[in-house]
C-alpha cells in the first residue's frame, strides 16, 4: 500500500504551549485522509492539517453518516511510541460503519496510515504519564446529494491532538429521568457523531444545576445505570465492582473492558450486570457505595464525587484504596511501557 | 437587514433536463450563507452554489451538530411563487436547533433571506402541480474543535434543488420489530441528521427483501406505529383516518397536520392516537383496512400498496374513493394555487 506523503513546510509545534492544551483545540502539523469512490476506497495520502472543500450537499451535513474513533499514542521515557489495542479501535470503527450504512475501511489502510502518519508527528508526543497525542480516526459522507439515503462518495481521515489529562476538577453527575441517549434497536453502541449532539442540551441543563456529566438510563424504565456519553460507569459497592453490560444501547469501551479484564484478573469481585438506580441510592444510603468512576479514552479513568437522583443529592465518601485511582494507574503503566503487559495491549508503533 | 450578493456570472440552468431530475442531486445557481461567531448571526450573504471550506476538526463531522428542514417552493400558471407554511418551518429548525444545543436562527434571517434566493433563482421554478423547488435549509456546527460539547461557531445555509415527484413505483413496508428509530426523551422529533443515517442500515435490509421503507414502532414495544423515518404515516380503516400523536420520537410534520386539519374540517372521522400494529393487522383481515399513506414535504403524499410484519405479508386494496389521492390533491390545489386557502397556509413570496 502506497502512502503518497506531502509534508509541511515549516512545523507549528513551537507555537504550541505543551503545558497548558485546551483538548481538542490544537491539531498537529499532518493528517490522513483517504477517499472512498466508485465503490473502493483509494490510496491514503497524508497532508498539512487543514482545511478541506466540501460540498454543502454533503450528505453528512444533513444526514450525519459519520462515526468516529478515539485513540491515544504514548512515549516511554526511552522515545518509543505505542497505540493501545488499535485492532479494537479499526474493529469499532467498522461495526459502528455498518451500523450507519457506510462502507468497511480495509485495516491496512487504518493500521498503516496511522503508523506513517504517527511517525512524521512524534515530535508531538511528550513522554510521561499523562501526555499524549490524541488521535481521531473517522469516516464522514462527503457526495453531494440531499436524496435520504446511504452517500456513494466518503473519507476517512485521521487528525492529532497533543493532550494532557481530560478532565479536570471534580466531577458530580446527575441521573437522566426524562432525556435518554439511546433506544433499543436503535445506534446507542456505535460511535455515531449523532449521538453526542443528542446529549448537548441536556448535558447543558445538567451543567446550570452544577453538575458536570448525565448518567444515562435505559429509555425505556429509567430504573437502570448505563452509560455517561463519553464514559462507561463503574460502581464500588464495598469491595464488589459493577458495570453495566453492553448492549445496543452502550458503548463497548476499551477502557471499560480493560478494567473489566484487569479486576477480574486482580481477584476483585466483578460483576457485569444491570444495575439500578435503586440499588445505588440504596448502597448510598447504608455507607456500601465506595466509589462511582467513569472511563473512556480520553479520562482514562475519571472518579465521580457525587451524583443527584430527582430531588436526592448523595455525595460520596473520601476512599484510601480507590479502585478508580488503582486502575487508572495500572491502565497508564501498561500504557507508557512502564510495566508488563500480559495481555498485548500495548502496541509498538 | 442587508444582504449582500454575489451573482453567478453564467447560470448552469440551460444544462439542466427539467422533466429527467433525480431527487436532491442538482442544485441551482446559488446559496445563502449566515456564519454564527462570537455569540451572534452576521449578515447573511447569497453567493454562487459550491464547495465551502471546513476545518477538519469541525464538530459536524464529529458530534452530529446538524439540523434541518425540508420546503418547496410552487409557481402557478400566472409566474406567482408560494411557499408552503414557511411559518412553521422556521419554528421547527429553532426547535430542532434547541434540542441539539445550536443557536436560535432569528426569524428575519431565515424569511428574508429565503425570499432574496428565490427571487434570484426564479427560473429554476417551473409551473404546473408537481414540479416545484426543493428548498434545504440547515444548520451546522463549523468550530473546529474536538471537545464533545456545543461548538460557538455555526453556519445557516440554504440550497435549493429542482424537484418532479419524490417517490416513484409502489411502495410496501416494512414493520420495525427489532430496530429503532428513537427513544423516549430522545432526539425523534428534531430534524436532527443523526435520526437519518441511523435508518439507513435497517432500510437497506428491508430493501434486501423488496420493501422501500420501515413503519417505527416505539422502542420499548415495537407494538405502536410510529412514523416511516421520512413520512409521518396515516392509516385508513372503514372511512376512519387514524395517525400517531406526536410526541418526543415522532416529527411533528407540516404535512401531517395539514393533511388532519383538511380531513377533520371535510367531515372525516379523524383520529389523532396510539394505533398498534395488532389492530392494524385485524383490519388487514377483516377488510376493514382500506388504505396506508405516508405524508412529507418530499413526498406530499404516498400511498403504501402493502406491508410485512413478522412473517406476515398484507397487501391493500384497490379503492375508488381513495383518501390519499383526495389530500393529495387538495394539498397541491392550495400549493399551486389553484383552489381557495382559507388556512392562510400558502404565503406569496
Amino acid at each position: 500500500m502506497d502512502i503518497n506523503i506531502t509534508p509541511v513546510k515549516t512545523s507549528k509545534i513551537k507555537d504550541i504551549d505543551f503545558s497548558n492544551l485546551a483538548f481538542g483545540h490544537v491539531f498537529t502539523d499532518h493528517m490522513l485522509v483517504c477517499n472512498y469512490k466508485n465503490g473502493a476506497w483509494e490510496a491514503p495520502e497524508i497532508m498539512p492539517y487543514g482545511p478541506l472543500s466540501f460540498e454543502p450537499s454533503a450528505r453528512v451535513f444533513h444526514y450525519g453518516q459519520a462515526v468516529f474513533e478515539g485513540m491515544k499514542a504514548y512515549k516511554d521515557e526511552a522515545g518509543d511510541l505505542f497505540l493501545f489495542r488499535p485492532d479494537e479501535s479499526v474493529k469499532r470503527l467498522n461495526k459502528s460503519s455498518e451500523r450507519l450504512a457506510i462502507p468497511a475501511l480495509p485495516e491496512e489502510i487504518f493500521h498503516k496510515g496511522l503508523a506513517e502518519l504517527l511517525h512524521l508527528e512524534n515530535e508531538w508526543i511528550k513522554p510521561g504519564k499523562g501526555n499524549s497525542l490524541y488521535i481521531r480516526p473517522f469516516v464522514i459522507a462527503t457526495e453531494g446529494a440531499i436524496a435520504a439515503s446511504p452517500a456513494q462518495e466518503y473519507k476517512f481521515i485521521i487528525i492529532c491532538s497533543p493532550a494532557q489529562a481530560y478532565y479536570a476538577g471534580e466531577v458530580r453527575v446527575l441521573i437522566a429521568e426524562k432525556f435518554s441517549r439511546s433506544a433499543d434497536g436503535g445506534v446507542g453502541y456505535a460511535k455515531a457523531a449523532g449521538n453526542y449532539a443528542a446529549q448537548f442540551y441536556p448535558t447543558s441543563l445538567a451543567h446550570k444545576e452544577g453538575y458536570q456529566q448525565i448518567i444515562w438510563t435505559d429509555a425505556n424504565t429509567h430504573e437502570y445505570l448505563e452509560e455517561a456519553g463519553t464514559m462507561n460507569i463503574f460502581f464500588r459497592i464495598g469491595d464488589t465492582l459493577i458495570t453495566a453490560p453492553t448492549n445496543d444501547r452502550i458503548l463497548d469501551g476499551i477502557t471499560r473492558k480493560s478494567i473489566v479484564q484487569l479486576a477480574q484478573d486482580e481477584g476483585v469481585n466483578m460483576e457485569v450486570r444491570d444495575f439500578s438506580v435503586k440499588e445505588l441510592k440504596e448502597a448510598a444510603r447504608s455507607g456500601a457505595l465506595k466509589e462511582i468512576f467513569g472511563s473512556g479514552t480520553a479520562a482514562v479513568v475519571n472518579p465521580i464525587k457525587g451524583f443527584k437522583h430527582g430531588d436526592e443529592v448523595f455525595e460520596l465518601p473520601e476512599v484510601t484504596d480507590s479502585f478508580a485511582a488503582r486502575f487508572k494507574d495500572k491502565l497508564l503503566n501498561i500504557q507508557y511501557n512502564i510495566e508488563a503487559d500480559p495481555y498485548g495491549w500495548r502496541v509498538k508503533i
